[in-house]
């Protein structure tokens, strides 16, 4: 055990006591009541950057609500490789109406896990990652020079980081790039995500009437915009679970024979988890590929909510004047998200009836999926880590969720990119009671550790 | 003019005043928050009936929330006729986030019409009828016994109404009985409504998985519960508009070539007046129906409100555990209500995905549809009160919206149904704005003044 390592263990219990200190502020970077918290969050990990010892550490603002946090380390020497994490600390809303058991502000352990909104998502990554570095840097060898990327508007679609990163491309060279978010399959189950879905997400607003009608009165003779809204969105899929919109699988890569196997090693207990996490009565989707290939290979539409009409306790005779829905899609190499939002658009103007109007809004501008290089040197010491702190070798697996900053990495930085993550997808990110499993927090730490030791045991400058 | 019209021709000011007292109570009945406020309503009611001189005030209250008022005036002699007349005084939530221009609980006068929550539904009927009612105390000849019964869960499905009715046949006991609801088609356009649609009222809920998901994770392998609600409520209509419940017409009564006559002498008024009130791009519905006819003699199944997965500002990559819609079916004669809730639940059943579970709840036990008498005394004294206060004869109609307590008087009591409305159909009952227009309400007192004047006068004992 090298004495990072040992650090790492001496100062376990204040680790786990930071993340709590982070998890209490709500951090909700989709919510405009909550931008001070999220700048009182990147206050707090720039002292703490401060504090370990990083230099040059910083809040770049150069242009409005930029919650980004900056800080590195360059002592290794320009033999030695850089590495440059990066994770986001901002969060999904969390009410305790939404089914929550506890504040999702205030952290609560039980049995292992710590429950709280970010939990696993991703602030544990965060944390996980800041005191990492603080090992290696205490320990007094650290191998590698390190820079340290912090997002606090990764939920909002991380309007700023692009632009930061296309400007920035000198100052964040690096190279290894370490994307630290996502989930582990199962507990005991490193994997290494070597692709990522894109997402792109609209608002459907269909009127039907300029204003709310008495149901009694016009039932009959109104088209009810709830019941065209749905007669559109039922239109977007066929029985199969395709997508029905014309164009949308054009530019999706077939899945080859070598990846079929590579993704679906660990069908079986996939399956079985997607039953335990679920509770859904029975898997959906495309029948001709495998349940994890749709979630990870495959693009998606999806419909993230719906509201018109009266919703709340009770009963009211209305026939609403609109009804909308939120909806988006999942994106794979190499489709555009641009072109897959006209495709939409076109394809509901198609399908709208006369009797109502449509609009649909962009509501963020999107990511293409992105995949890695497998057999990159970054990824083969990500390989070693995982496999010495899990005491298990990682699968290779591509994943159905989006990391949009990723894709602005592999366009704009050349460094190695490798996504580590420690926690469960069973965690509930973006749901309730969403915890971190403490266990696999500490492995977390212990992997960083060793990522860097070996990628500088390996280097070849 | 006979005395009660110089009476309340001479204190109209302040029947406007006790309206808009009355408009000042919430008097929501569907919301439990404010049941406290539709107590009040009916305390302010009841000191105004024991105020201008009718005996017996009671507020019922046998069976826990029973909100009704009731007053009587009995000296007019066995020898003359006895009218009951019946509203609701409770009214449909309202708050400022549906569009209001100003609070629905103070009441604005704006160009002669008053703006508030229950301005035309039903408030402006109560006072009509109780300043009627005052008016001919006051003259002091009064010629007809009078009955006055007033609800306060009209709107949140009359749970306690037709128990009384049961229950107290005799003491209601009336030779024609005023059902003071429902709306004009036009302000100067006086209608006799002979048929109502009835309604029954239900919850569906769509279940996937046991909790919200992160739609990266699991979009494309979990079948998401607001597109399966969308997909069951897109095959509850065909593309002509029809109800595709099998059975559901199975009852419903053809229209004959008399009535197709009557229903539509007003057509072109009708549909220039629904382009004008619905502001909708075109009218829709079964295509072998007029427009009129389509909201009155045919039964109709609409979706009140639909809520699922995330509705904020903003987005969410959520995959929601559940989605809900509210619906109800207007009925006509003879649907049975319990029958087209069963047919509803069977279909559903049916068409339900394999993938989710849906649960289907009642909301309100529901009235079938109701046709009256079309030549009694009560509906000619109607005519001829009509006909004198709005200078233009009645249009006899059926109307789409329902009375429940109209299909529980025409089974319970035996006197001839009237139902005699003084609100504009374009006051936006249970929408945002709704208001009454001052000089209907006063020809509604006039209307009510004759109506009793009208009846004791053709009366055969």
């Amino acid at each position: 055990m090298s004495s990072a390592h040992e650090y790492a263990h001496a100062h376990a219990a204040r680790f786990e006591q930071q993340l709590n200190d982070l998890l209490r502020i709500p951090s909700v970077s989709t919510l405009p009541e909550h931008a001070a918290d999220v700048q009182r969050a990147a206050q707090w990990l720039a002292e703490d950057m401060r504090r370990i010892g990083l230099q040059n550490v910083q809040l770049p603002q150069q242009s409005g609500y930029l919650p980004l946090v900056y800080g590195e380390w360059l002592g290794a020497g320009e033999d030695a490789p850089t590495v440059l994490s990066y994770c986001h600390y901002d969060v999904q809303p969390a009410e305790m109406a939404d089914g929550w058991e506890s504040n999702p502000f205030e952290p609560v352990e039980r049995e292992g896990k710590v429950y709280a909104r970010g939990a696993v998502d991703s602030k544990s990554h965060v944390i996980a990652q800041l005191k990492a570095v603080e090992s290696l840097l205490a320990a007094g060898d650290c191998p590698v020079n390190l820079k340290l990327l912090f997002e606090g508007e990764e939920e909002s679609g991380s309007d700023h980081i692009f632009a930061y990163v296309a400007q920035h491309g000198a100052a964040l060279r690096a190279d290894a790039i370490v994307v630290s978010d996502g989930s582990l399959p199962a507990p005991d189950q490193p994997v290494l995500v070597y692709g990522l879905r894109g997402i792109i997400s609209m608002e459907l607003t269909v009127t039907g009437p300029q204003r709310d009608l008495h149901s009694g009165h016009y039932g009959g003779n109104v088209h009810n915009p709830i019941q065209a809204l749905a007669e559109m969105i039922a239109q977007l899929h066929d029985a199969n679970g395709t997508v029905t919109v014309p164009g949308f699988y054009e530019d999706v890569r077939a899945v080859s024979p070598e990846e079929h196997a590579l993704l679906n090693a660990n069908l079986a207990q996939a399956e079985q988890e997607w039953r335990k996490l679920t509770g859904a009565p029975q898997p959906w989707g495309e029948a001709e590929y495998t349940l994890l290939e749709r979630s990870s290979a495959r693009p998606t539409l999806e419909i993230n909510g719906i509201a018109g009409g009266f919703y709340g306790q009770g009963f009211k005779t209305v026939l609403p004047a609109k009804a909308t829905a939120k909806i988006s899609c999942r994106l794979v190499p190499d489709q555009d998200p641009q072109r897959i939002f006209e495709q939409v658009r076109d394809y509901l103007a198609q399908i709208a009836p006369p009797t109502v109007t449509i609009e649909l809004q962009l509501l963020e501008s999107g990511a293409p999926g992105v995949l890695f290089e497998r057999d990159s040197a970054a990824m083969r010491a990500a390989e070693v880590a995982y496999t010495r702190s899990w005491g298990k070798a990682p699968l290779f697996t591509r994943e159905g969720g989006s990391i949009p900053v990723a894709s602005s990495f592999q366009q704009q930085l050349d460094g190695e990119i490798v996504l580590m993550s420690f926690g469960y997808k069973g965690g509930g990110a973006h749901g309730p009671n969403e915890y971190v499993i403490l266990d696999m927090f500490h492995k977390g730490i212990a992997t960083a550790i060793t990522f860097c030791q070996e990628l500088a045991a390996t280097h070849r400058p």
